[in-house]
C-alpha cells in the first residue's frame, strides 16, 4: 500500500508526500530512467543530486542480470530510495517482440522486491482503434492475472491505456482501479508527445485522472519534457519519467525548459548548472550533457512545486505555453475546453495575485466560478474579495457603482462566499464591527459573539464559531468517526482517515461544519480537499480546523 | 574611441563585438556595479563568472581611496577587463548631496584611466517638469564643460535624461549626440523600474534610441533584473548594469529571471547555479545568495544572446512578458505602439519559424511588413515564403485558392522581395528551372546565366549577377568607396566604413547592388546594416556579398 497525503495544492495539481514501503517520496518528482551499469550518470551521483525515486526495466534486469539480483534490486543498484520497475512493454514494442509472459515478469519482480512494480501491460505503437481495444482488453486480462498471483512485498501500477479512444481510455481506467492496484499509469502518451500533440495528450491525462481514484499517484509513463511538465502537474500528475536525459545527450541534444536545442545551434549557455557553468558549448560533451538535462529536469519539478506551494501554477503554464504553438495550442485547450475539471479542485481562494494574461485566462477557474455568480455587473462592494481585489492586468470584471452601506456590504461577501441569503443569515443588524488600525473591517461580532474575521488578504471571511453556527443550514458539513471527535472539539485537524460523510461540493478552501454521526457540531474549519477526495484519501488532514467547539453543540 | 561591430540581430536587439581600449567586449553585456573592498564577490571570482566589463562609482573612490589609485583603477581593482565609472550623481541624488564638481569629476577620471568615464549627469528623483528640464539643461552645461577639458586617454559616456517628458529627452539625446561622446547612457530609468512602470521605461528608451546615433553602445543605466533585460535587449539596449544582485542580496530577495522572490517565501530553489545546486532555501546566505543572484543576472543574458543569434528574441520577450502584468502590458504598448520603431531593423527574413502567440503577435514586424503588402488575401504561391511558410500557431493570414504557374508564383516571389513588378522584370517568360531532388523550384537560370536560389528555408530568391542585374533600376544601391572596389568585385563582404552613400529604406536582409562613384555594378549582396547603421557605423560588415562581378559593369 501507498500511503498518500495532500500537502499543498493549486489547480489540478498537488503535492503529496507518499509512504512508499516506509520511504518519503515527495511528489510531484521526476524519476530518471536509468539503465544499470551502462549508464552515464553513475546512482551514487543520482543521489546527490536529490533524485529520491528511479525507475528501472524489469524485462532487461531479467534478461541481462538474473543471477546479480539474488539480494534483490536495491542491492543490485546500489540505490535505496524508491525503485520503480518498468515491464519494458514499451521498449520491445518499439525495438523487439516480447518473449517473457506476464505472469514471468510478475514473478521475478515479487523476487526481486521493487518498491512499485508493473504488469507486462500492452501499449500500443499504431493507432488504430483495433490495436487500442486489443491492448485495453490484454492489459486487462494480464491485470486480472496479476490479481490472483498476488502483491507479494511490491507495490503495484496499474498501467492505463486506450490512447486517443476516451471511450476505451475510460473504460481502461475505471477497470484497472476496481482491481486495486496501488498507483496507476498513463501510457500511450509517448506518440502524442513525440508528434507534439499535446492536445491529445493533455485529452488523454484528463480522461485517465477522471476515471481513476483521488488518492492514488498517478504517473505519466515517458513524459519527463520540462516544457510538459508544467502542464501535466497542472492536470495532477504526480510522477514523470523519462530517459530523454541520456537519450538526447547521446544525439547531441540540449534540454532547456524552454524546449530542446541541439548542441550545434547553441552558442551560448542559458543555464548555471555545474556541467554549463563557465563553459562554451563546444566544450560539453558527455556524460555533462546527460547531467546538464538531468539538472533542468529537477530544476523544472522545483520550480513546479514551488509554484503550487505560493498558488502560481497557472500562471508557470501560461508563461511556459508561451514557448511553442503546440504547448500553447493545448493550454489554450484545457482551459477553454476542460475548465470544468478544475472547478472542484483548484482552491476557492488564493492570497497572491490574480494575473489575467488575456483571453486565454477567461477560463481560469476563479473566473469561472466568478463570473457564474455574477453574469452581469460585480457589486463594488465585491472589489476587496478573490478573485476581483486580487487582479492584476486587463480589468475583465464590469463593477457597478453603488454605493453599499458596511452591513450591505458584509452581506454581499457572505453571499459571495457561502451562498444566497447567507449575508443576511450571518449578519443581523445589530452584528458589530473592530476596524484594523487603517480603518478597515477586521472582526464582525454579534453581542459578545465573534462571527468571524474578514482576511484581508482575500477578502475571505473566516468563520468562528458563532457565525458557522449561525449558517449551520447553509455550511457544508464533514461528518467524521468517533475516533476523531475529540481531537475536532479540542481545534485539532480532522484526519482524512476518520471522515464518514461528507456534504456533496465542497472545494477546498470552503467552510465547513465538521459533525459527529448523530448530527452533532463539533468545529468549523477549512476544507483542504473537495469531497470526493475526503471520502477517498485515508492519509493526512481533511479539514483544517479553524475552531472546535469543546463540547459537541 | 569605441569601435563597434554589429555582429547578428534580431528585432531592435543586437548583438555587438566593441572594442574599448583594445578590449574586446561582447554586448548585450551586463556590468556589476561594485563596491570595491566592500563587496561580497571579490573582482578575481567575477573574472572567473565570464565578467569581462564592471561598473563603479567615481566619486566614491575619489572621497575613499584617491591616495590608493595612483596606478590607475584596474590596478587597485584588480581588474584587467573593461571597468566603467559611474560618476555617483545617482546615488548622490538619492543618498545625499553631491559636493564634487563636475571639472573635479572628469579631471579625477582622466587620472585613474578608466576605460569608460562618465560626466557628473544631473539625475531626477521627483519627476516635475521643473527638475527634469533642470536636470537636462545642467547635464548638457556640464557636458559642454566636458568637451573643453579634454578626454584624456578615456572614453566618455554621455547621460541622456528627461524622463517621463518626451520633448526632454529628444532634446537631450539630439544636443549630447553632437557632442560626440563615445557613447550614451539613458538615465532616470529607475524610479519607473522600481515603480513597476515598464511602459514607461520603454517609452524613454525608444525616445532616447530613436535620437542617438546608431554606431553606438547605449547603457540602461540602473537596469539590470533578468525579467526586463530581454525587452530592454529587444530594444536595442547594449549595455545594463545594476547592484541589485548585491543589493537585494542583503535584504534576503532571490532574483530569478522570473521575478524576485524572498527567500523566506521560497520552498524550492527553481535554479542549479553553483549556490542553489543541492541546496535548501533556509541554507542560503549571503554571499552565495549575492552569487546567486548574480548567475541568473548573466545566464539571462546569455539567453538574449543565443535568441538574437537564431531569430527568436521576440519569442523570448513574449515568454518574459508572463511572468507579470506590468511586463505584458509594456510588451504589447512596444508592439502595438512603437512597431514602426523595429520596420527598420528586424530582419526581412529569418529561417526559422514564426511563432504566432495570439494578438500580441500581430504587430511583430514581420506580420505589419506582410499585411502592409497584401491588406487582404495573399496568394497561395507564397505560402512558402517568411512570414507565411514559417508561421506556426493559429494562422492570421488569409491564402487565396487560385492556382498558379510556376512562372507566376516565380514571379509573385520576385514582386514580395524586391518589389511591384520586379518578378516579371527579374523572371522572363523563358526562364528555366533547375529542381531539387524533391522537385521543387531550385535555381532558376536565363540562357547560361544563373538568376538565383530560391532558398528553402524561407522562400527568399537569393539574387546572384544576371538576375541582380536585370533588378538594377529596382534594387537599392550601396556606394563603396574606392579602396573597398576590388574587394567587392572579389566577392569579399563591403565593410561598413567603405560606404560612401546609400539608397533610402534599405532593410537588414535586403538585396542590394554594391557600386563604385561612378555608378558601375561591383557585386551583389544582403544588406547586414540598414541604410542610416551604413553610414554611421564605420567597423565591420556592411553588406554581405554573395556575387562579386570581377569587373565593373
Amino acid at each position: 500500500m501507498i500511503l498518500l497525503e495532500l500537502k499543498a495544492r493549486d489547480a489540478g495539481g498537488r503535492i503529496c508526500k507518499a509512504i512508499i514501503n516506509g520511504k518519503e517520496l515527495e511528489t510531484p518528482a521526476f524519476l530518471p530512467v536509468i539503465n544499470p551499469r551502462i549508464d552515464t550518470i553513475p546512482v551514487k551521483e543520482l543521489k546527490e543530486l536529490g533524485v529520491q525515486a528511479l525507475i528501472t526495466n524489469a524485462y532487461f534486469l531479467l534478461k541481462n542480470h538474473e543471477d546479480e539480483l539474488k539480494k534483490g534490486v536495491h542491492d543490485f543498484l546500489g540505490f535505496d530510495g524508491v525503485v520503480m520497475l518498468d515491464s519494458g512493454a514499451f521498449q520491445l514494442m518499439r525495438y523487439g517482440s516480447v518473449n517473457v509472459t506476464n505472469r514471468k515478469i510478475i514473478e521475478f519482480q515479487k523476487k526481486i522486491k521493487p518498491d512499485i512494480g508493473v504488469i507486462l501491460d500492452v501499449p500500443v505503437a499504431k493507432p488504430s482503434r483495433e490495436d487500442f481495444e486489443h491492448g485495453v482488453k490484454e492489459t486487462l486480462k494480464r491485470a486480472k492475472e496479476w490479481k490472483k498471483l498476488g502483491k507479494g512485498s511490491v507495490n503495484w501500477a496499474g498501467p492505463v491505456h486506450g490512447g486517443p479512444y476516451e471511450d476505451l481510455l475510460k473504460k481502461s481506467a475505471v477497470q484497472m482501479s476496481k482491481l486495486g492496484f496501488d498507483m496507476y499509469c498513463v501510457g500511450s502518451l509517448v506518440p502524442a508527445m513525440e508528434e507534439y500533440d499535446f492536445k491529445r495528450m493533455v485529452d488523454q491525462v484528463i480522461t485517465a485522472k477522471k476515471n481513476l481514484p483521488s488518492n492514488v499517484l498517478v504517473h505519466a509513463f515517458g513524459a519527463g519534457h520540462p516544457m510538459v511538465m508544467p502542464l501535466l502537474a497542472l492536470l495532477g500528475i504526480d510522477l514523470f519519467d523519462s530517459a530523454s536525459y541520456a537519450i538526447f545527450a547521446k544525439e547531441n541534444r540540449y534540454i532547456t525548459e524552454r524546449g530542446t536545442i541541439k548542441l550545434k545551434d547553441l552558442r551560448e549557455f542559458p543555464c548555471n548548472c555545474p556541467s554549463c557553468f563557465n563553459k562554451k558549448p563546444e566544450d560539453l560533451k558527455e556524460p555533462g550533457l546527460a547531467r546538464h538535462n538531468l539538472y533542468v529536469i529537477l530544476a523544472e519539478v522545483r520550480r513546479i512545486k514551488q509554484a503550487i506551494h505560493t498558488g502560481r501554477l497557472w500562471e508557470l503554464v501560461l508563461e511556459r505555453a508561451m514557448v511553442h504553438p503546440a504547448l500553447l495550442e493545448a493550454t489554450k485547450h484545457v482551459l477553454e475546453n476542460h475548465y470544468e475539471y478544475f472547478l472542484d479542485k483548484d482552491p476557492l481562494t488564493k492570497r497572491k495575485a490574480f494575473f489575467y494574461a488575456g483571453e486565454v485566462s477567461s477560463y481560469r477557474p476563479a473566473i469561472v466560478r466568478a463570473s457564474q455568480k455574477f453574469p452581469g455587473q460585480v457589486p463594488s462592494a465585491l472589489r476587496i474579495v478573490y478573485p476581483f481585489g486580487q487582479f492584476e492586468g486587463e480589468q475583465v470584471f464590469d463593477f457597478d457603482d453603488e454605493l453599499y452601506t458596511e452591513l450591505e456590504t458584509l452581506r454581499l461577501i457572505g453571499d459571495y462566499w457561502f451562498g444566497k441569503s447567507a449575508g443576511k443569515k450571518l449578519f443581523p443588524k445589530k452584528c458589530w464591527i473592530k476596524y484594523t488600525r487603517t480603518g478597515r473591517i477586521h472582526q464582525v461580532f454579534l453581542n459578545e459573539d465573534l462571527l468571524g474575521v474578514l482576511r484581508t488578504s482575500d477578502g475571505y471571511f473566516a468563520l468562528h464559531r458563532a457565525g458557522a453556527l449561525r449558517l449551520k443550514t447553509k455550511l457544508k458539513k464533514v461528518v467524521v468517526k468517533k475516533d476523531a471527535e475529540s481531537f475536532v472539539l479540542e481545534g485539532r485537524n480532522a484526519l482524512a482517515r476518520f471522515v464518514k460523510k461528507v456534504g456533496k461540493g465542497v472545494l477546498p478552501g470552503d467552510s465547513v461544519l465538521v459533525t459527529n454521526s448523530r448530527g452533532k457540531f463539533l468545529g468549523v474549519g477549512e476544507a483542504l480537499l473537495n469531497s470526493e477526495e475526503m471520502l477517498e484519501f485515508n492519509y493526512g488532514n481533511a479539514v483544517k480546523v479553524r475552531e472546535g467547539f469543546e463540547k459537541p453543540v
